[in-house]
């Protein structure tokens, strides 16, 4: 595997190159930090941004949906798909609107949607997807009954081209305004977690899952999932 | 102003419905919490999937960009575009695989982007824009000189169909599983705020500015973007 994406006229950042990276290291980093991509594709002529979770094995991305679905049916045809991942670090105030701006890493993944078809492959798939975000889980639940997985349309798709953008740091001010009698700075931000909460229905003594161990009330999400992730990799064989 | 936008086939939801709304007081709410939005826009046949921050006003949405941006460029042609706003409000546990889930609640808007083109009308969609953020702040900054308002392109587009799409509340078990011996629950998420950090380089004695506060450090994200919006509503003329 190469260590980076070749830049194309679909990833090449036009603008700001110096937020750009086309580095697999960078760009997985941001993708398994992530709970919810946005996928835009095309119906009729007519673009669709839709929300989706999803997990990655290697070069290629993974989501699932209702087979009965729109987004499921019209990508299941091997239609091109937009994969985007983006993360929210924070808010910049800047001594003039247009020096306010947001923090954030984002990814922008190209390829063509193709259906996972075979009911053992949906199933190692969905392993794959519950065991990265819970290493372990796979193991505690009731196995899918094969009419569960028939009503899920599972889709994979590898990556032809993608590349990640970074807005870091702090307050980019032009040098004349630094004196201004205003103030400057960052709010920061993350998606954090709440307590766990157990099911009122609960059956008596059950313990909380032990794949919840790095999901501790107050700590952020993409670092739980991260180390999720990379503990459960290659525990699948997805190939 | 009507008060739900109408069912068509793009915003119609196919499966459950019940998850479905197409209430203008329920869209308008997950829109005004969010900061980031993801759109999708198809450049010579290929989609593609941005983030972007944004605002609304009324039955209106505004984003803007770099003039010489990719996105930009593309959508001041006036091309459809599909406008989606997420909010990832927890993780599901169920006692099978395919009772896993997430909460979550998303805004899907259609519409056709067109450029702000006059700087007065563009100056008054970026205060609109950062008043909403920031309630006063317009009034802290340096105004923005020309030659900066010209290297930006601000891109609205009303809305023309839309519908939310939210998954809430608990575990969705099958009756059968409800007695296994399987840990099951919600990890609640947010946005949440970290404490504010000044730019190093502040002028001496320059307070935080006041129209942060509502970004409380461990507080939510969209409670403050919510509520700045609504004090700010009106202040600025967009019509």
């Amino acid at each position: 595997m190469t260590e980076r994406f070749e830049p194309t006229d679909r990833t090449r950042l036009t603008r700001k190159p110096q937020r750009g990276s086309y580095d697999k290291a960078v760009i997985f980093g941001i993708l398994d930090g992530g709970l919810m991509a946005h996928l835009a594709y095309v119906v009729d002529g007519q673009p669709f941004c839709t929300p989706t979770t999803y997990w990655r094995d290697g070069d290629r991305l993974y989501w699932h949906g209702s087979a009965a679905g729109r987004m499921t049916r019209a990508q299941a045809a091997g239609i091109p798909v937009c994969f985007t991942v983006s993360h929210l670090d924070g808010l910049v105030l800047g001594r003039s609107g247009l020096t306010h701006s947001a923090l954030y890493r984002s990814v922008m993944a190209f390829g063509h949607a193709a259906p996972v078809t075979s009911a053992a492959a949906k199933r190692r798939a969905m392993d794959a997807f519950i065991g990265g975000l819970y290493p372990g889980r796979s193991g505690e639940v009731r196995p899918a009954h094969d009419a569960e997985l028939s009503a899920i349309t599972v889709l994979g798709m590898t990556i032809e081209e993608a590349s990640a953008k970074i807005r870091d740091g702090g307050v980019n001010e032009l040098e004349a305004d630094l004196s201004a009698d205003c103030w400057a700075g960052v709010v920061p931000l993350a998606v954090t977690l709440g307590p766990v909460q157990s099911d009122p229905r609960l059956a008596p003594g059950v313990p909380v899952s032990p794949s919840l161990a790095r999901y501790v009330g107050g700590g952020r999400l993409e670092e739980a999932l991260f180390s999720n992730r990379k503990q459960n990799r290659g525990r699948v064989d997805l190939s």
